[in-house]
């Protein structure tokens, strides 16, 4: 029977990596998880698939052309696209179960048919954690969230990265000062910067209808520059009768000394008065991440303040505090320049390789490394044993032991190590000593 | 300005979890992934959505009434409804990349639009392993899958479970030695043994028109008892004039001794002739397990040798062996019965009190212990101390240091022990030594 066969392939937009690029991301992964736990966050896992009426209660916008949205019977469902919408359902449905503030985080695929281009993914994994409120949040909590995000980039292995901070109180209160009524527009235009240059900011002010005086004003306003605590004098100086903006100016400045508090040195942490993300989302406290060397990834952590998390899902007000890592992005950027490599990666410690005939050997001291969790695994197939060095190596594997006649009648094993060459003959003790 | 609320809720068949199960349930995967690593096992992450060509290449039966499928622009798309489809294309594409013996876990969700009932569900997790060779497959491998079950259960907490194997060879042989051609529905029939009782099983039989002497013999066959040695025996003293039957028993053998040296005590492993699972993918070894004290949750790992992964897509002949936890079910069938329980699960270690006013040195006191790797939380929200010591106590948070006005005097915070209720008054450098 000759079957006609399907050409194994993916769709455009999935990442799918090799087992060592992947133990490479689960690390990642790893660390980011770990410092999330340290910092008190707890964990949920929502459903990849949500009634469409609930996961879109918000409509509207861009999201929703790009979500996968299907029926099944009579149902109408859609794949989550991010996981702050499942979160506000998740708190606003437990709300009577959950204890405020309520620190969570969440890492799982989401979902967004993107059109495809290079880096951009329809899959992908978000690292969120946010504290949600209720009622009320202090503000100290705006600074713990940058202190993690040092933790966990520092783990990540980076030293040269910078957290971006701005307060959306700020800005706004400037334009209203200003006497700027419709300030989406503004906003938007400001957050072109890092894109388009002042020019190209100050292009787009005029195209708005703004006058001269006032883009001038604008211009430099954001443009202030410093040490924090000079930007924050700069901005006190500018003597702005507007109540949010002195808001911010307090609330960032809260945030500024408390980061300091926990530990993050200067050098990673700087305010930026373009900073924007977004429009109706923020409403204070407001975070992007660059790698210093790699400015071209652009953001590689943002996040901010909302007043209130799940205003179509629940009357109670759930101001919160959060941010998230892409991280199939990141791992995706960093791989294409070469800033991380797969050459090493291998979980295995050891391979133990019989020659043939001598498993049952084998087995038994597989066994006694293993009680020791040393990772071991077994090479159970027949073969030229020149093969199955080849093997370890292809897997990094970093330790083989040889086991054979002379091997087992002087209770003896051969430990190489197989980036040196270098080989021992040992006996099982010691091999976990060795090995541990 | 009154919005709509849309009420919060997911679709039926999905599990969620509180924090406090949700811990336990990463709990058990992380032990699952641990022991699935120790043993040598790679990782891979496969894409959720798949093109429907590719993934539904098999085609026909159940499986793919139960498939979400869907179409966005002019691509049909399918989630995947297991991980063993994935993996078979994964093998076939990267097979030039992979090194075989191939051994992989994954860890991940399925989903089936199965028919909503209790304990079912139609997104879930499953978690695999495979060992997949290249045109041949060391028999030893078959024991190695069940020495893992072995110390992924006794790991996540069991003692009383038991590895029931059989050899697909063994029956199918002893059909073929009693002329019965068609062996598909007596197999089917013989599969039912657990649900339907061996006269159950005679009356399917009687019905596919077997003759009373034959149903005899395959009932007194698939009764077979006694140690594995024993029942190994038995079978040999048949004298059944079939190669692939006496093939089957030479493998169960095999398998059956090297479970034994793999170090699997004799009390967790037992030949049961009546295991069959499933009628067309497995093709030697099969296994199931079940819990001695809780057989009504059936299998709750199963799997088995199969001579052929990828024929849909690819020339390449790929013989493995595997086997699967549900874990989704297992969690919820375990939390159902009671034998989990979340009452003590909290990742935090401790919970740091401020009093009002006291947060700069509830924040110094959180570095110092976060460096250390004590998971620790600050309650930064101002209020009542009982009520900040009523939420570590909901959430389970084991410890608790106190910070006024005299601890911070005195150099000397106080720590309470919230189960015990013990308080000890201790400097910064003795509270991470208690806690570590």
């Amino acid at each position: 029977m000759n079957k006609r066969l399907v050409k194994p392939s993916i769709l455009p937009g999935f990442m799918e990596l090799t087992p060592a690029d992947q133990i490479l991301f689960n690390k990642m992964m790893d660390t980011i998880r770990k410092n999330y736990e340290k910092f008190g966050f707890l964990p949920i896992d929502t459903p990849v698939i949500e009634k469409s009426e609930v996961l879109l209660a918000k409509g509207g916008g861009e999201t929703e052309k790009q979500v996968y949205r299907f029926k099944k019977g009579n149902t109408d469902m859609s794949l989550r696209f991010d996981l702050t919408v499942p979160l506000a359902r998740y708190v606003s449905q437990y709300y009577s179960q959950l204890e405020f503030p309520f620190r969570r985080y969440h890492i799982g695929k989401v979902y967004r048919g993107e059109r495809s281009q290079r880096g951009r993914f329809r899959e992908f994994y978000q690292c969120d954690i946010d504290i949600v409120g209720n009622e009320k949040l202090s503000i100290i909590n705006d600074a713990e969230i940058p202190s993690l995000i040092y933790s966990t980039f520092k783990e990540l292995g980076f030293d040269d990265f910078t957290i971006y901070l701005n307060n959306r109180k700020i800005l706004t209160g400037y334009l209203e000062f200003l006497n700027l009524e419709d300030s989406a527009p503004i906003l938007r235009a400001i957050d072109k910067l890092e894109k388009i240059g002042p020019e190209g900011v100050e292009e787009e002010l005029m195209k708005l209808g703004l006058e001269k005086e006032t883009i001038d004003k604008i211009n430099s306003f954001i443009r202030i520059e410093g040490s924090n605590d000079e930007i924050i004098q700069q901005l006190k100086d500018l003597d702005v009768d507007n109540e949010l903006f002195n808001t911010g100016i307090e609330e960032l400045a809260t945030v500024i000394k408390y980061i300091g508090l926990f530990g993050v040195p200067k050098k990673n942490y700087k305010i930026s008065l373009s900073i924007v993300r977004g429009l109706d989302y923020y409403t204070g406290t407001v975070y992007e991440t660059f790698l210093d060397d790699y400015p071209s990834l652009g953001s590689v952590c943002s996040g901010g303040r909302y007043d209130d998390l799940a205003t179509y899902y629940t009357k109670q007000k759930l101001p919160g505090v959060g941010m998230s890592i892409g991280l199939t992005r990141l791992f995706y950027q960093l791989r294409e320049a070469n800033i991380i490599k797969a050459d090493e990666s291998s979980l295995t410690t050891v391979l133990i390789i019989p020659m043939d005939g001598f498993e049952e050997k084998a087995v038994e001291i597989a066994n006694r490394l293993r009680a020791e969790d040393i990772y071991t695994q077994i090479y159970l197939e027949t073969g030229k044993i020149k093969k199955k060095f080849g093997y370890a190596d292809k897997l990094n594997i970093p330790y083989v032991i040889v086991i054979g006649e002379d091997e087992v009648k002087n209770d003896q094993y051969t430990l190489r190590n197989m980036k040196t060459g270098e080989q021992r003959s040992l006996a099982v003790e010691e091999l976990i000593k060795c090995l541990k």
